[in-house]
């Protein structure tokens, strides 16, 4: 094992890009969304980048990590787990999701040790000279299909001048915004964040959004918003429409009931969200479609061991998103290319950032017809552009926020608002 | 993707190794075990080397699957798996396990393509300057343990001169191979290959081994010679001293029924030995250990596959092992290295066969206290010697046997011999 491959330091960096405001059951997005950005560098300048959420919690879990992880070999990405594991030995595990509460226990091990991995294989991936696909097991498909991510919506935040979106508050907005994002990107599946307004609603929305796209895939995900009942309702009303219901009812006693009687499959990244999670789920059939995310399945591989799950109990796999940035897109085009049955469309917020607010050199990602391009550049096939870096920091610095926290932002204006679930 | 890592061309080469007379549930080891060796070839000539099964279905099978592939990149074992499936789709399935009819229901797409899926990670390995191990996640372990595995033999094949080992028909006869084994490779755990003999006199057996070996966990494995009730009786008589009972009854029903009763795991390579078995295995928890083999799991990344499923459902897992050469030893080790939950001693049949007959160039591979250090070399570690290749092909043209059939060499000497299981 040459010295040259072996970790030397580790940089990791917290960034603030702006967000629009964006509805969902547990509040609205902040005007910044957090991420942190990691940077594995080896000895001879070579470096790896991973990205992941940017809360405070977190991120002090990533420089406890990024202290133990130094001097290991940048291949041996299970000695860098277990280091990671006996980092987070006295931790409580409390916090530092970077999901406002609405996606809790998942393996805070799998959380901390993910963007690690993703820099490692980054790395490995330039050593080698082939792309970070390759790593996996070899592309399937040269173009990984992500959904458009279609939001309830305030025009602003308040005090601002509109957005470029503006409002979407029912479905003649839903069907404006849905325009937009499918011409700009060429969608080919479309997901509705519920869990915002009476589900009669947005039954209603999701049949408006039938009849103007009567050829895509529709999804619908209230965040765990509805009780069993309201659930099987709106499986009722949807039944033959929507492609899966995505977390309708809370936890896998909840979905598993709720399954029992609705004809399409059921979605989650909620109820099943860990390693944990898997057992009693599958043993009462709750869940029929893993939404997979690197970010908190423990990585690239661990999420390929997700799917060799699914694979053998019959589950089929989509893919999770939060407000992210490029680092994060490249991984999770990656992993999809190299994964056989993730093959839903993936979700992503890409279309919700500004264009120009990225940490990574433009032009490595390439949106055709609905999906990105696999890079096949070595490792992630993506750089750090230092001075947008910097300038994020800056705004991170700026901004204020430590935390995301879509309850406590949306009570600023609407003080009677409850994050409790499910709310019908 | 440069040309330089597309597949140029592939050989296969059937060889036969001598063998001794052992003794299993459904008969005993022929004079020659067969392999077939697997080599892929770059345009530059890097090459990378696989083992599997000699059998001729399986060979033919190989040959197959071989015309399919060439063209595709060594990196994408997706795509290569996708066209050895397609190879097969007018494939019965039926034949070619090597396995002597004792292992059967095995997935026949992932056993023909294991060994061109280790000889990819070979080159891959190769090609990046790292050991195959660090594909599969990089070393949790320097050295594989592996355990002494006995069998009841006889003295010699019929007409010939007494072995090395000579005859174990008795507990002597097995204290005495077990001294002979562990002194020689230091093995710190022992398994005791069974089925041969009426219950209570492998019981004595394992006895023995517990008084003469206080130290060393012990395994017994009759290959599912026994019906549930004896299955039952011999857990009770083995309780506390084996740390695991291997395939006590046919089947995952059988094994359920015993795994009701018995207080120690129950481990298996014959009722669950491909993914399809998992789920009604898992519901029944009809076992507690699975013997994995990458052989016929669909290779190395597969078995890490399994792994994940085994670690999610508490699980444990060991290894399988077939008659077998050094590029088998290399993977195995390479392989077990990488899984941190793969931490029972694996079996081997290596000391079963004569020390100058392999196909690889000897030294590559280290014995150490009961285990093989995981070579550090780049791929597997380990090259072909060519003219040892030749011999054990030539060897494989003379010996005429083109099929394991323990039962049918038995039957030679035992004419009323029967391979119906179980027999007790
Ligand atoms: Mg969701
Ligand atoms: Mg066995």
């Amino acid at each position: 094992m040459s010295s040259q491959t072996l970790i030397q330091n580790v940089v990791i960096t917290p960034v603030a890009f702006h967000d629009m405001p964006l509805l969902n059951s547990v509040g609205v997005h902040e005007p910044f969304a957090l991420r942190s950005i990691i940077e594995i560098i080896l000895p001879n300048n070579v470096y790896g980048l991973g990205e992941s959420y940017g809360d405070s919690a977190h991120l002090e879990r990533l420089q406890r990590a990024a202290s133990k992880i130094k001097g290991l070999a940048i291949h041996n990405t299970n000695a860098i787990y277990r280091a990671i594991v006996d980092s987070l030995a006295s931790d409580s595990g409390a916090g530092g999701d970077g999901m406002s509460g609405m996606v809790t226990g998942t393996s805070t091990a799998d959380k901390v040790f993910s963007p690690f991995e993703v820099a490692c294989l980054d790395i490995q991936g330039k050593l080698a000279g082939v792309p970070v696909s390759d790593l996996l097991g070899g592309r399937v498909r040269d173009t990984v299909q992500y959904s458009a991510y279609l939001f309830y919506k305030w025009a602003a935040h308040p005090g601002e001048a509109d957005d470029e979106y503006g409002a979407a508050l029912d479905p003649t907005g839903l069907l404006k915004q849905a325009h937009k994002i499918i011409d700009e990107y060429g969608f080919k599946a479309i997901k509705l964040k519920g869990g915002v307004y009476p589900p009669a609603q947005e039954v209603e929305a999701i049949k408006a959004l039938r009849t103007e796209f009567p050829d895509l895939p529709l999804r619908l995900d209230p965040n765990a918003a509805w009780t069993v009942e309201t659930s099987k309702w709106v499986a009722k009303e949807l039944d033959g429409i929507v492609e899966y219901l995505e977390d309708p009812a809370p936890g896998i006693e909840g979905m598993a009931a709720v399954a029992k009687e609705a004809n399409m499959p059921l979605a989650t990244n909620m109820a099943v969200v860990s390693f944990a999670h898997l057992p009693s789920s599958i043993a009462q059939d709750a869940v029929q479609v893993v939404l997979s995310d690197h970010h908190f399945w423990g990585g690239l591989r661990k999420s390929q061991g997700l799917a060799a799950i699914c694979n053998t109990w019959g589950m089929r796999l989509s893919m999770h998103s939060n407000s992210h940035l490029g680092i994060s897109l490249a991984a999770m085009t990656h992993l999809a290319s190299a994964t056989p049955n993730l093959d839903y469309a993936c979700d992503t917020h890409w279309p919700w950032k500004r264009r120009d607010e990225d940490v990574i050199v433009q032009g490595a990602l390439r949106w055709h017809e609905g999906g990105v391009v696999v890079p096949t550049a070595a490792g992630l096939g993506v750089e750090l552009d230092r001075e947008k870096l910097a300038k994020l920091h800056q705004q991170y610095l700026d901004c204020g926020i430590t935390k995301r926290d879509d309850t406590t932002y949306m009570q600023r204006f609407h003080p009677e608002f409850s994050n409790k679930l499910p709310r019908w």
